[in-house]
């Protein structure tokens, strides 16, 4: 693209660092911003900046958190005999909203990839086998992606794990709810059958 | 959704704000910048500040510029006695990529709209028509998105301009080049129809 201005095609750059995000949507965007007030494209500067330079991570879990230690891992009312391992604070957030679960979290930051070079010690797997040295966990439970990564990683963490007096899982995997039959995909359907579950077991607890 | 920061929370919803970025969008710019260097954020956010900052917009054609006049309106090079009316800078840089057009640009910054309260004195409308009496003009070329919009504001430029001594002319509307002739719309097939143009004049100059 041909550029007039320096200033507009260094921002323009920039944006299209973003994952997702093309030239033609950087340009989008930042046009979008040249529109804006000042104090208004401050705002957005500033709240990037800001986030960077001051955004701490849970001592605990790993979470993303404005404390040393995040609000769910300090909340009197869970229950610290459970620890959900997630991936990244998405999925906290996507297991928060389900408000099925009361338990604390404990996010690796990433899942084991030797493809991309990601191994276990690039991970917060040692402070998660502290914690359950330290603590009175019951349960861990693993909430990961249903892909090769997720299962290697569970493959990895469980032989870890195994050795401490606790249960390990893993969230169910199956056909959605709502899903009709005839649309869900063979692979699926077919290992929906085969760890096919007593229909008392099925019903949530 | 329950974000577990608040500096995480502001950086979403500053995100949120770009046209076209839902919060789950915004969630993911946010949490891919974090993964980057301090540095790297800092240039990214340094952009956009500088950019909204330091813009200029040419004093002769009201294109985005980093000098008082652009670059395209002081090169020798071109054209003098062409004007092409465009909306805004992306339409100068899609005419400017096609090398098919060697004369001036006009940058209206929007096309006339009662519905979003836009009229013509929100637009450089007076500036062009400033440039017609000043300068060796000979055509001006209106190259308006074909839509309600762009049709007013044709409509509109046309009256105000048709006292000066110029050519005034629109670029060509019809099926794309490359097009099949059953997947083009109706309204353009019919249209194209009756704008039928003698073969000869249908070869470019």
């Amino acid at each position: 693209m041909n550029f007039s201005s320096k200033l507009l095609e260094d921002a323009v750059a920039e944006f299209s660092k973003l994952p997702g995000v093309g030239q033609k949507t950087a340009l989008r965007l930042v046009l979008h911003l040249l529109k804006q007030d000042r104090a208004e494209v401050d705002r957005f500067s500033g709240a990037i900046s800001n986030l960077r330079n001051n955004i701490q991570f849970c001592q605990t879990c790993h979470n993303i958190s404005d404390h040393v230690v995040c609000e769910i891992c300090t909340a009197p009312k869970r229950d610290r005999g459970l620890i959900c391992v997630v991936e990244d604070t998405r999925d906290v957030m996507a297991v928060e909203n389900t408000n099925q679960y009361n338990g604390l979290y404990h996010v690796l930051g990433g899942l084991i990839s030797p493809m991309d070079g990601i191994g276990p010690s690039d991970l917060e797997v040692d402070t998660l086998v502290e914690r359950l040295k330290e603590n009175e966990v019951r349960e861990v439970i693993f909430a990961l992606s249903a892909t090769m990564e997720g299962d290697t990683t569970i493959f990895y963490l469980n032989k870890r794990l195994k050795s401490y007096n606790i249960t390990i899982s893993t969230i169910a995997r199956g056909i959605a709810f709502g899903g009709e039959l005839e649309y869900v995909d063979e692979l699926t359907l077919g290992r929906s059958i085969a760890t096919r579950v007593p229909y008392e077991n099925s019903l949530s607890r």
